[in-house]
Parts: structure tokens; sequence; C-alpha cells
């Protein structure tokens, strides 16, 4: 069987601990997995890592490859210029199997952050509906709903079907009285957006209902590179699946998910998912309270004390504090669109920033300086580079880095530092099995990420 | 007339803005004078700066004399080896005067943490005493009652008498229902700890009620220093002026205070003084909300972004998040306790430390490291010294310094960086008429404060 992980999002709801340039499956909630490290190892149990396709923007390529990577690195990532829904992104990674000479194999689809605990109950589901897609039904997952929820689709079932259902149709976001009945009614189901058929059945109900997007599959080119062409994608409808085939389509078949299923999708869904202690709370960090109840406190790196308060979310990062009223925790969007209007960056980047060679974190800039702590990890190195409008300092706080300045090879070790003049070439190296950490003071007359000239990158990002 | 300023004081009230060693005294509130520099000037309608008289730990005493010095360098600190309560410090306060040969002069005393805000009615209150303590009497400023407040000690009037009142009784912080019945009545006064009287009829009460304290004065010797010998103070009871002296004494006036008066003893009764938006909210700082009404938010550095909470306090700084009820915001001070019972630096210190010499602020530390940024201000330097356990490395951000390094002079100009080995003797100046910013890494198997060996220091900290 082969997987595809749909893994667009943005970073606007879980706000300030996702962000546009880290969204919220690559969070890993202090646990040792992101969302998306554990989709891609839920669906190892069916699909050879190689067989995984996980779609994303191409701003994310770089750290959904990196988590990625660290669990099998023959994972496939397929980079969009652009967002364009679900029923764009679905297609090519399924044209990318076509290409690769797949056999009409079955494709489960799935969200890249939803989390899923109960693997085995998640994996008889998926069993269920290969059954349904050998038969020709796409088959839809659907969630049992637990209350009348206003903020997801549903999808009426009709009578039974080879241990599912046949689909009546999918309906849109109700409003509470609409899903009150949908809730007692019994016979209708949340949307989890998780899919599965055969590549040829989806294939045809493209081409069927969705020609816009199935006609320009034929000119993308998977051969050399796993990167979309702007051109083309830009000429696909941006639709979401369930707009473009599901509604359309009369082979949609539904098996009721088994396992637990929550797409996390605010803070009072983290919170929901998570162990309260005695007073109700969720706590994580170095967080102190006195009096407080049936409250998430999440603390990332100073101390957050709380007196007095109940049903609350608070949350802290680096460079952003967020509070909000627990049951209107949406109201986090409202938050971040504001921030966004004003232009600011805990919108869109955290403090500290990964990068295929390990991460750096910004510390504190001024007239004319910037400093970072940067983390080159084992046997990596940063790009041969230069800049026009800074020259650098390196001090070595721990592990040995190997220096190229100007063509000459020089070894720092900790404790000690090194000039980088204004324009020179040079490369930051750990060629060491420790991890190497550098404090960098910027100085010049303009300082930003993009006064840079790469020479030679082992991340091909010349 | 002379003055004196108590300024005593802990941090635990308004944490985390207020810390063990920079209490509310110190606090500017994003006005440009602190608490302490508004006192003082605030005396100076009626006493030269040099017959102020300022009594404070002597932990703070660096902190107390740097915004003193920048009104006038003529004011006199005395520094208190401990905290004794009021009446000791008083005492001693008086003791400097007649040690120094001054008449037998009124003197007012004030507590420095409190907020007045109308100087021309502060003043005909101060006038009115005068004509009382001329008399002989020792005068008390009385607030008349806002409310029925059981946080306060009252006092109880009897007959008028020279534009103020005979005292009958100092009474204990009530209960509500007493407290209402204070309010009520027109008799009782809030006791604010503003005093005066005659240098002489104060001496004269301590000797007569408060003996343990009397006979240990002429022990102080103020004719080198003004730090008050350890032993002496040592003997001398931990008493308040209340219970000491005025609570006893026959010659206790009270006149009302005409002008405003907040004690500023938590962070409600700094909302309730500051002006409101339309929201009923008081904002400073990088904040953004979203149907937040009747709250408190203070950003010191970061963004904080709320949404949907009414009647809270949310207050940032570098190191500690505190988010609280409203009306109990007194439960700041359990959240401190808490937090010292574990150690926490951030009930002691800010990231941010002031020296005579400028600031300092730490920004990262990690295994066998530390960086901080420190600004010397023109014309100053840091002692010469030198550190067991760690060496150290300097890039200057701004300006230009003048390094003392094991004999030999160096200019390091903005850019620039040097190197200081461990064991070192050396000394960071900068004699230029701008300030001087630089980063320092630390490095070395002990970092600490007190890893420091002191040659020569021109704020006399050898």
């Amino acid at each position: 069987m082969k997987s595809i992980i749909l893994a667009g999002g943005s970073g606007s709801r879980l706000w300030p601990l996702s962000r546009d340039m880290f969204p919220k499956q690559l969070l890993k909630f202090d646990e040792d997995e992101s969302l998306l490290q554990k989709t891609f190892k839920r669906l190892t149990a069916f699909s050879e890592p190689s067989e995984i396709v996980t779609i994303t923007n191409v701003l994310h390529y770089p750290n959904i490859k990196l988590q990625l990577n660290s669990i099998d690195k023959s994972n496939i990532v397929i980079g969009e210029p652009m967002g364009k829904n679900t029923a764009p992104a679905i297609a090519a990674a399924l044209e990318y199997f076509l290409q690769n000479k797949v056999s009409d194999d079955i494709v489960l689809i799935v969200p890249s952050d939803h989390l899923i605990n109960d693997i085995d109950k998640f994996n008889k589901t998926v069993e269920a509906g290969i059954a349904l897609a050998q038969q020709g039904y796409i088959v839809t997952f659907g969630i049992k709903p637990a209350y009348p929820e206003t903020g997801y689709g549903y999808i009426k079932t009709s009578e039974p079907l080879l241990g599912g259902y046949k689909v009546e149709k999918f309906v849109e976001k109700p409003d509470i009285d609409t899903a009150k009945k949908y809730f007692e009614s019994g016979d209708y189901y949340w949307n989890g957006g998780i899919f599965m058929g055969k590549i040829s059945v989806f294939m045809e109900e493209f081409k069927k209902y969705a020609n816009s997007i199935y006609s320009n599959l034929s000119k993308l080119d998977f051969s050399s590179s796993t990167q979309i062409n702007y051109g083309v994608y830009e000429c696909m409808e941006s639709i979401s699946i369930d707009y473009a085939v599901m509604e359309k389509s009369d082979k949609v078949a539904l098996v009721k998910l088994q396992s637990d299923w929550n797409d996390l999708g605010s803070w009072q869904s983290i919170y929901n998912v998570k162990d309260k202690d005695e007073n109700g709370n969720v706590i994580t960090g170095k967080v102190v309270t006195d009096n407080v109840k049936n409250s998430l406190i999440y603390s990332q790196k100073e101390i957050v004390a709380v007196s007095g308060l109940e049903n609350v979310i608070i949350v802290e990062t680096e460079d952003a504090i967020m509070a909000c009223k627990m049951d209107e925790s949406q109201g986090v969007k409202k938050l971040y669109e504001k921030l966004k209007a004003n232009a600011s960056d805990t919108t869109k980047l955290h403090k500290t920033v990964f990068r295929p060679w390990g991460y750096y974190t910004c510390m504190n800039s001024g007239e004319g300086y910037l400093t970072k702590t940067i983390c080159v990890l084992p046997h990596q190195k940063l790009s041969v580079q230069s800049h026009n409008h800074r020259s650098e300092h390196w001090v070595v706080l721990e592990g040995t880095a190997l220096v190229l300045l100007d063509g000459e090879k020089y070894t720092v070790n900790t404790g000690d530092s090194i000039d980088i003049p204004l324009k020179s070439k040079h490369s930051l190296q750990n060629p060491y099995d420790t991890e190497l950490k550098i404090i960098e003071v910027q100085k010049g007359d303009y300082i930003s990420e993009d006064d840079i000239i790469r020479y030679e990158d082992c991340y091909g990002r010349v």
C-alpha cells in the first residue's frame, strides 16, 4: 500500500507555539515526536518509508524533511510552490506514484497534524477500508461525533456495505441546531479528511469531476526533482478534495474510525487530550500556580506564575505570550491576524529557527548588530557563503569548529574565537561527533538573513 | 527643615516588576522618575538635598544612590546592615542629624514608595503640620478613608487642634465590619506612615518608650561612613515606629492629608491610579488585545496577546510572567513566596542588573558559559578585577572600550574584540562621551558573580 501525508497547514490557531514557518504538524507538544512524525510512523505499518509521500509548501520543505529524515531517510517530500488546498496536492502526489511506475495499488491519504493514539484500532479501520477499496470504492474514515460540533463538516451514511456504509452525502459545517440533529440521528459522522482507494479509481474520479486539475498532471515532471513546477501548479484550481471529488463521486464509502481522534485545532482541544492534575490543570514547563483551576499553562522558557484564575489558557514562548479564555480559544486566530496585520515577526518565525545543519536562536539585536547562538549538529556544515553588509565574530561555547575562511582552514576550540571579515568567503563546519555551539555577533550597516551569497551547499541551497 | 526617607521595603507585592534586589521604590512604572525619585523631589520644597537622609538596607544602597545622584549628588544615604523595621531606622537617621550638629529642627519622615501627585496640596499639609510640630507635637498625616479598607491601620482623632486634631489612639488593621464602622464614623483616618516633629521631641519619646533603641544610638558613628555598624544595629529591637512610639506617646497630633495618596501596595492599586482606555484597560508595552476589559496588561519586552479575558492582571518581564485576578492581586505575594521557596532567582534579581557604572543583562547561559550584554555609561569604569574560574571574551557593539589588561592599555573599537584570560587583572572602561555596549562571553568551570577579586574600584567596592 502507498501513503500520502498532507502537510500543508498554517500556524495560526495554535499561535504562539505554531508559526507560519513552523505549523502545527511540526510541533512536539513536549513529547518526543511531532504530529508529523507520529503520522509517518503510523503509516509504516502499511507502507515502506519510500512509499510514503509527504506533500507540503516548499517553505516548510526543510523542516519537514529534517523531521522525517530522523525516522527514515528514504521518505519522499514533494514541495508545492504555493498553497492550493487538498485536491491539487493529492492529485500531484498520485501523479508522483504513477511517474514512478507504481502498479495500481491502494493509497491511504491522511492529514499530517491530527492526533491518533490507539494504533491497533486505527490499523483495524485501515484493514476494513482495504476491503472496500479493493472493490473500487473511495473510502472515507468517519469519526463518530462525540458532541454536536459546529466546526466540522459531516458525512451522511445510508445502508451498510462490506464492514462500512454507503455514503449518501457530504454536508458543510452545520449551525448548532442542525449539528444537534446530526448528532442525535446516528447516521452522521465527522469528516476527518482521511481517505483511501485505488490510485486508478482516484485518477478516474479526478478526470471526471476535476479535469482542470487532472489535465495538468502530465505536465508535472518528477524525474529529477520533487519540487512541483510553479507554472503548472498555478494553473490548477485551488479546491478541497471534498468539493472537487468526494461530494460528486458515487463511489464513496465510509468506515467508522475505531480509534481515538483529535484534530488539535485549538488550544482547548490540546487541553482536552492532555492528562489533568488534581485541579484540572495541564501544566508544562516552569510554572507556579496558586488557586488555578481547569486551565492550560504552558511555559517554554521563562517562569509563568498564575494566581486565582480559572478556565484560561496561557502560553509562553521565547518572543510572545498568549492568554485567552479556555472556551474561546478560537479567538487566538484573531490575535494572530491582528499581529500579522502589524507585520509582527512573531506570526512568522520562532526565535529558534531550524536548518538542515542544526538551528540558531536570535538572542539580541540593536543598531547595527545582532547576536545569535548557533548549534551545528555533528558532521554537518553550513554553506560556503559571504555577506556584503556585515562582518561576523564567532566564539565557540561547546565543541570544536572547523572554519573555512578565504581558502584557509582554522580549528577553533571551546573558548576561542575567530573574526569573519566583510565579504570574506567562509563556512562554519562541525566534522566531529559532538554538537558545536557558538555565539555569533553580526556587525554591519544592514543585518538581514537575505544578505547572503552561497557558493557551495551540501543541502542544495546554492 | 530636615527630611528622612524610609527606603527599606521588599519586592514581593509587585513581583515580577519588583524584586528583592529591586524593590517598589526603585520602579519607574514607565514614567521618567521612580517613586523614590519623586519622593526625594517632593521633599526638596522644604529641605536642601544635603538635608534629606534616605535610609535603606545596604543591599539596595548602590541602586538608591544611583537614582538619587541623578537628581542631586549631595544626598545622604544611610545603609542598614539588616532590616529592623521603621523605629530603629528613624532613630538612626535622627542620630545622624544630631552627630552632624543639626540644631533642633523639624524633621519630616516619609515612606519612599507611596504615590502623591498633587504637590501643592501636599505642601499645604506639611505647612499645617509645621504649626503643630513647633508646639512640640509629633504630627502624623491621616488619609481620609475612601472606602472601608481592611489592609491599613487606622488612627482615631478627638478634638480639633491648631488646624489638625488630637489623636485618641492608633488601631490595628480592622476586620471588614469594623472597617465599615470606622469609615462611617468620620473620626478615623488611614495611617500613611508620614510623620513630622522636632528632632528633640522624637528623641525624648524614643528615650521614654523605646529605650532599647535609644540607648544604643550613641554607639553609632557616622563621622566617617554612612553605613550602620552591624553589632550595634543587631542589638536594637525590630519594631515599627507605630508600636514603639506613636501608640504610647501623648504628644501625637494628626493633620488631614489634603493631597491624593496611594501606597501602590498591589497590582490592583497600580491599575486604580492609571488612566484607562475605552475598555477600562491599562496597557503598557507591546500588547495586542481582543475583547479584553478592565484589565492591566504590562509588557516589558516581548509581545503579550490577550483575548476574551476580563478583570485580569498580566505582567511580562524578561524572565517571569505573572497572571492573576484583578481583585485578588494580593495573591501575588503567595506566588512570590512559592518561588522564593524554590530558590527562584526571579524573586531576587532582574535579568538586567544596575551597577554604579551602568548595567548588564544576562542573555544566555549553558554548561560552562554565560553571555551578557554590558552597558558602561560615559566616563565610567568597572573595577580592576580578576577571575579564578573563568576567561572572558568581549566584542564591542557600540562605542569604544578602553581595556586595561595585565598592565597594558588597549583601545577596542566597535566591531572589534579582545580576550581576557583566566586570572588576568583587567578593567573595562569608557572614558568617552557616548555609551559603550559590549557582549561578554564568560567561559569556565564555575560561572558566578562571586568569582571576582577586586583590586581598585572608584565606587568603593574593594
